[in-house]
């Protein structure tokens, strides 16, 4: 037993909680023993004085805890998990899980809902007529054994400490806080029972962290969690100043996995999923070269295995695998009208952000958990920043199902799109590969 | 309407809350409409960034309206209140009530009973056999007008915004900010309708503030706020190493006050009384000349019309008179043991928060809110740092009603006590007096 505003000023004196302090609190939060309010004054002093490693891996696993610990024992092989910590066009999962299952990772993917510009992996995989994302604990790792991937939805009992937490958070102006960012994503890829974790930080005016610093700040915290507490881990920092690929929301984002897979996607889709690719091919222990790991990526996607894998998981959980050849099956948008150039020019930056927001507006997203989504609305795009495009050419195409909607998209679409008369050169996509030895910049 | 998060998210930034924008979050707080978790993430980011002289007044003067507004304006003449942030043996208050007003000063004194090592005014006014605190709004205008003075327990609905911020700060480590202790003691001085202030701030071990610098910063605090809100104040900031009086407990402090009142009381007690009469005359503009103010002052004690006040004021509520001439008319304690100086010495040190908190286990102060008082129980010292004393000469008496925390008593008073084989120098009692214009320190 502690006594609790004591705990509050320890921390507010820039003191380190003991594990026991932590677990403490942590537990008596959940069970509604220490109130809301010293909880609170927790989080703000924690916001002021931050944490240790050891502080914040005692929280990360006290979180974990607090509800249902994920078992994969009965899955065979390394399983290794990628999270993302949210960006605009960020479709890397949809083509990971394939890709990666295809070359023999084991890929055991728990997913929540959540709120952001689209739906999450589970939304977008509902575009899939028949796709059945909640499945029982024995289906799950029966697919897995069999296919190699499996994706369900997550226990509601995952990680509660963080449903409270966060909602507490949303509330007392406590959420950019690196220890309590980091702690959030970790407790719940712990109790998600994998063996190894890929993390992609994203940086920039569509992500979270909107510094570089700040990114690989919060990548070093959680790599460092990670291996605390077990679970080897490895980060990437990775632009989110602009979309990453060309299509935003739910169905259009499956099309554009789908034709990645297909060896037909833009690069930095296709880029980023061969890094992720290599890296869970190093975890799983299949391939350490990195090059000869990415050659074989290539080579399944150019030998048809990428998208056959696509069509097997999709066919698994009950969807209809001809969507991947036939994207009419996929639900379509009323309306469809693009945004053209005013003049000649270089694409020199798109506002990730901007785009996010009027993907949402049209029903692509949650803004609220009730919220309902729209799996045919969205965005997609015409070049990425230091692309050439003519006057009249389309900058992106905007799909919607509401005409109010759709002309307030076309403005903000027009926006976010800055031209430049000189030439611009294309961004870099990978800025920094995070394990706990060292940080390697590109 | 604002939304409360990003008021929080603005402190926390380090930014300045406007006045519209306080009164919101005290007024929505006081309501039931802010709930305890955001103000306690605001208190704590108050913590951490302070506050500015213009945000302190305004969370001030809303604390000051959330509740009554008392209205002295029946009275005639200058009102003026004396506060005191609290302390061992200080018992100025009981002496400056009476010599304030044998010298024509107004003294409308509200005071609540609170916690403490003692009670409050009015408990220990309440020692005598029949005083009666509880007067209608109208006996206690009509007692000040007929004999310049009254003593009454404040109104439960006398800030209670200041009631709840301070239940809450003290769950959720934000007691000890000095914007938050400042607003809360002004606001219950401005809500209390007095025309001007004397503050007496303490710093020492039997204060609660333990520095020098902090006390300076709390009275300066103070002095600002009193002024902007258009209530002239001045600060004192006074020892509070050593008890203040020789007395500490109720009826034991009534004893000590009619000895100063009749000239035979202890030099502290009798300097600080005389500095804050003076203080009293020259803001209600009887005498601006401090040196002929304490003259008068002295002069009515001499002739006898300082402790004949004394008695007047009992009479008028209701209290026996002569127990000023009869102390065996107060409550008596069965147990009355010296504690005696192991060796001859110079008294060093006295550790006023040990005697406090000893005389509050005796009895004579309350540690929650529902205890009661034994008006009967207390310290009394035999000498003050500096004082000479003998072995076996008592350094303390204690007076008990219970055998088991007598011996308990006894043996933390002689802790309390340090004495020194060299002569020691007596403490400096005023440090400085802060007013809107200097900081003038002694």
């Amino acid at each position: 037993m502690f006594f609790v505003p004591e705990l509050i000023e320890k921390k507010r004196n820039g003191g380190k909680l003991s594990k026991d302090e932590i677990r403490f609190m942590i537990e008596g939060y959940v069970k509604g023993e220490i109130p809301d309010y010293q909880m609170a004054a927790l989080l703000m002093a924690v916001y002021f004085r931050g944490m240790d490693e050891e502080e914040v891996t005692e929280l990360t696993l006290s979180m974990a805890r607090s509800g249902e610990m994920v078992d994969l024992s009965a899955i065979e092989g390394i399983k290794v998990d990628k999270h993302s910590s949210g960006g605009i066009a960020d479709t890397t999962t949809l083509v990971l899980i394939p890709l990666a299952a295809s070359v023999g990772v084991k890929v055991a993917k728990l997913s929540g809902r959540g709120l952001g510009h689209t739906g999450g992996t589970i939304d977008k995989l509902e575009s899939i007529p028949g796709f059945k994302t909640e499945l029982s604990k024995e289906e799950f790792i029966r697919i897995i054994n069999q296919i190699g991937a499996a994706i369900a939805g997550q226990s509601k009992d995952l990680v509660p400490a963080d449903k409270m937490l966060y909602a507490l958070r949303d509330v007392t102006a406590t959420v950019d806080s690196i220890p309590l960012i980091a702690s959030s994503i970790m407790s719940k890829k712990i109790a998600g029972g994998a063996d190894k974790i890929i993390l992609d930080v994203k940086f920039g005016r569509g992500a979270f962290m909107k510094k570089y610093g700040d990114a690989v700040e919060l990548a070093k915290t959680m790599v460092k969690i990670g291996n605390l507490a077990g679970k080897p881990t490895v980060a990437y920092v990775t632009d989110m100043d602009q979309p990453l690929g060309m299509a935003i929301g739910n169905a259009l984002e499956i099309i554009e996995a789908a034709e990645v897979l297909k060896g037909k996607g833009h690069e930095d889709l296709l880029n980023l999923s061969l890094e992720f690719g290599a890296e869970m091919m190093a975890l799983s222990g299949i391939e350490n070269d990195r090059k000869r790991a990415k050659e074989k990526l290539n080579e399944s996607i150019k030998s048809g295995k990428a998208i056959e894998k696509f069509k097997e998981i999709i066919k698994s959980q009950g969807g209809n695998p001809k969507v991947v050849e036939d994207y009419s099956l996929l639900p379509q948008a009323r309306f469809r009208e693009e945004v053209t150039a005013p003049h000649d020019g270089w694409i020199e930056s798109i506002d990730a952000l901007r785009l996010g927001l009027a993907a949402m507006k049209l029903g692509a997203g949650r803004q609220k958990k009730e919220d309902k989504i729209d799996h045919s609305v969205g965005i997609w795009l015409g070049g990425k920043v230091g692309d050439w495009v003519e006057k009249g050419k389309p900058l992106a195409v905007v799909y919607a199902n509401d005409e109010g909607k759709l002309g307030w998209a076309l403005e903000e679409v027009r926006e976010a799109f800055r031209l430049s008369p000189e030439k611009v050169e294309k961004r870099k996509l990978i800025w920094a590969r995070i394990t706990a030895e060292n940080v390697e910049e590109f």
